[in-house]
């Protein structure tokens, strides 16, 4: 079982009551449950239009969470992907109907259309006034007679919802929300399917590609794309919706379809506010998962043109924990960085050959990127090689700008730049021990004394010894044997970074949260970017 | 590339910049950006105690998303699982902390404790009033000597953040940040890694295992356990967490690692909320990501023992929308099921031949619930198949409750039942067919004319003719041939459903969304339900 759940049977039936016991008292169900699966606002009390929304689940927030005062009344729930039941829908109508009637917001799928549709008639006959309206924003298919009803559908919970909590009439409810639905078009995104509970995950988009025009139910979408970057993803999206924008005001939802991660959705928002496909977005919806279909990795963006009018009730406030709000988009606010941070630089100086030694030094890590990466994969989080490459990329830019022919400012500078460049314990300890070797080297120690004093003041900041599987297991043997020349101190290095393959219980750093067998027969990563350093040295050296 | 990116380098960056243009002017981030990645409360005056929080980035919403009133004053963000640099935190630091001074929040990680502890030092030697209190709530590793800091610190970033809201001290702040940090455990499970942007996904957890006891940057978890049901999964965290279960309150805090539907984690809420493991926990924070790993398909546990002070702290409204609250668990609350819905029975009777016959056409639909499962996800989300068999089960289950030895009102208490127990467009097209079959039959007409009443009906509401590709294109055949006998109908309905697979312009349901060439060569699952019927009931007749 790929999923947290005890069966498939009863996933939605066991989802719901979790979420009814953790709503805080907000929200009930109905009385035949679980065949009857309705939700409904718990202080209702049908002095105004109900809004009824639902059909299958497995696009959480919606509809549930979305219940609540200036948004839903109830949602009806079917099984993951299934329409509610004819009776579940007539439960729900006849559970929050009051004098002024209710508006069904159905997507537009047969299931729902039949089971809502059926239900308002015989509610109809109980003498109930209900009004429905078919969301078909989905513009993935132009010719479709059938478009569908995908994350648009929210701009009708919140516009008919305000209305109706401002104590609109049903007539002018529903007017508004067939209003929104002509003019709402969302298209959908993603780089893989999702996870259907109780059914294999189907393979379907091969790494590279995207579906563009997809639905919320796992169902392919209309054109297999190349997928190159996120700015490309957005641009041709917003490609697509350029025809449904308005003259003034334009709002957009940006919907996570449920299997992308927030720093993802975070740069779509980024590149949609940056776009030049379009310039007349003002508002944003989002990012957020708002109508998900299961794990989706993929988003969707919706456009709907509004007036001052439907900008206010979107804007409108709501205590619906799910809603995102509908916010102006605006250019990052920037504070000034605090008088005294910015270091003093050092005056640069060149020396060739110290270049020429520091660029192979650099080039080394970068090469071996990928190497210290998979080495750290064993024991942490696989990015030794990323960080170490990522610095020396850095550095090497700023050669030019360093004080090559001042041994002891360089080792500073080295430090400084270090600091600002690396993130990671690896980080901050070489720029102690870059600085602290500076700062003994202007003491008037000799170079191999500064190095060991580099060393200890990084073994007195980090903690770590000797034999606990750091780089200094290398580092410590390599400056030793230092005296005798770059080739018997990176044989030392080399000898000291092997050995940590045969250390099994780490001390310090993150492989001390990992099992024996992990780490058995792999060397430390940073114990490894030590060595080859040191080998490297000693070929240029020999050079 | 499988994340919405441009590039891995500029990931969090960009990330940070579109969350600051979708804050509505609530955030902003300080100069020096992007090598000071520091985002602020734009709203901060320093005239209370500072909360600064971060770390590496990809455990979102955390930090960024609980900065601001009542939480967090900064977040200072590294890159992805990296920490951030001194200069950052400094720059933090520096630009927050008023007269109050400031308490800094890390988890127990080396890079963090370096750069944030290093940064503390400097910023003490501005004259500035900094403590910091380092988070290490994880009890996977009992014997460890750096347990790591994981969601419990989101408890400390609530309660010291409520204290500083209300004017207390540093002192009292960081004393009662300490006091959470020695009471707070938590523990994590997971049934797939995460993906770390820009590195290969590692395959590390078989299908029907999950890790527990893992961290938030992708290492291994301390123990690979069998995964059966959500049940045992959030029994055997409960076990872990037992002994340090408080006395009186206890508060626990359910974090979606990532990338787990909302419908798991409320199954999860279910079962915690059931569990007999701890039955004094009575406050939930939660379901939701709190302190994510990117996009990992686990969730942990956090629980703290608190007074009444602590409770009345952690229960303080703040304007974060990604805190969910802190909650009392309380059974679901129901509402009576309206008046009428409560549908009349009909009366049983005994037909031992009838049964026979229903039970063996149920028993059909349960037997190819796999295959029509598998047809359906050619053209649709892959349910026919369960959709039937689930009806089918509930009808065999109910069958000595029908009217059999009354055809007339079986075919209604068929309907009836279909209607309550199957969703889909299905369900309510076969409900409408053996309700108006039985009105037919009511009505004086002869069996097979009542089951063409009951096709034509069916047409009229689902608005597909002959020729569109659904059950039409089968029934349709099978019914005209029925008075030639079963053999016949079934031989027609097998032909008419084959003839299915020819149809790759679908004008209704969810297949007329999808493209030609993958409706080609299969055959239309309703169709194919019926075919299976017919061939199944000529089988029983022939026996």
């Amino acid at each position: 079982m790929a999923q947290f759940m005890n069966s498939k049977e009863a996933l939605v039936i066991e989802a719901l009551d979790g979420l009814l016991r953790s709503s805080g008292g907000r929200l009930a169900r109905l009385d035949g449950f679980p065949h009857i699966k309705v939700i409904v606002r718990n202080d209702w009390e049908k002095s105004k239009v109900a809004l009824i929304s639902g059909g299958g689940s497995g696009h959480e927030p919606a509809h549930v969470g979305f219940v609540g005062a200036g948004m839903l009344t109830a949602a009806v729930c079917g099984d993951v992907f299934a329409s509610p039941s004819v009776d579940a829908v007539l439960a729900g109508i006849l559970a929050v109907s009051g004098p002024a009637g209710c508006l069904l917001i159905v997507k537009n799928y047969t299931g729902d259309r039949l089971n809502f549709g059926l239900a308002a008639e015989r509610a109809r006959a109980y003498g109930i006034k209900v009004s429905m309206v078919i969301v078909d924003d989905d513009i993935a298919l132009p010719d479709s007679p059938q478009a569908r009803g995908v994350a648009g559908t929210l701009f009708v919970h919140k516009i008919a919802g305000a209305l109706a909590e401002n104590g609109a009439s049903l007539e002018i409810v529903a007017k508004a929300a067939q209003q929104v639905i002509d003019n709402v078009a969302s298209v959908g995104m993603s780089l893989d399917t999702c996870t259907v509970p109780g059914s294999p995950k189907e393979a379907r988009i091969a790494e590279g590609k995207a579906e563009l025009g997809l639905g919320i139910h796992g169902e392919s979408g209309v054109e297999l794309i190349d997928f190159t970057t996120a700015r490309d993803a957005m641009n041709i999206m917003l490609e697509r919706l350029k025809p449904n924008i308005g003259r003034s005001i334009n709002v957009a939802l940006l919907n996570n379809l449920g299997g992308t991660t927030p720093l993802e959705m975070s740069v779509l928002a980024e590149e949609l506010a940056k776009s030049e496909v379009i310039d007349d977005i003002q508002y944003l919806i989002g990012p957020a998962p708002l109508m998900t279909s299961l794990d989706m990795r993929g988003f969707s963006i919706s456009i709907l043109p509004v007036s001052a009018q439907g900008l206010a009730l979107l804007q409108a406030p709501v205590a619906i924990r799910d809603w995102p709000g509908c916010i102006q988009i605006e250019a990052p606010r920037i504070r000034p960085i605090p008088d005294g941070l910015t270091p003093i630089k050092s005056i640069p100086s060149k020396d060739p050959a110290t270049a020429n030694f520091v660029a192979h030094c650099c080039d080394m890590f970068m090469e071996a990127e990928t190497e210290l990466n998979a080495l750290d994969a064993q024991s942490g989080d696989g990015d030794t090689g990323a960080t170490l490459a990522g610095a020396a990329r850095a550095l090497k830019a700023s050669i030019d700008q360093l004080p090559l022919a001042d041994t002891t400012q360089l080792y500073r500078a080295i430090g400084l730049e270090l600091s600002q460049t690396m993130g990671g314990s690896s980080g901050v300890l070489l720029a102690i021990f870059f600085s602290a070797v500076g700062d003994a080297l202007s003491s008037g120690m000799p170079n191999v004394e500064a190095l060991k004093a580099g060393l200890a003041r990084v073994q007195e900041v980090g903690g770590a010894k000797p034999g606990d599987r750091t780089m200094i297991d290398a580092l410590g043997p390599a400056l030793d044997a230092l005296p005798n020349g770059f080739t018997a101190a990176a044989r030392a290095a080399r000898q000291g970074a092997d050995m940590t393959a045969q250390i099994v219980k780490a001390k310090a750093g993150r492989a001390s949260y990992i099992s024996e067998d992990r780490l058995r027969g792999h060397n430390d990563p940073g114990a490894e970017a030590v060595a080859k350093l040191f080998e490297k040295m000693s070929t240029i050296s020999a050079s």
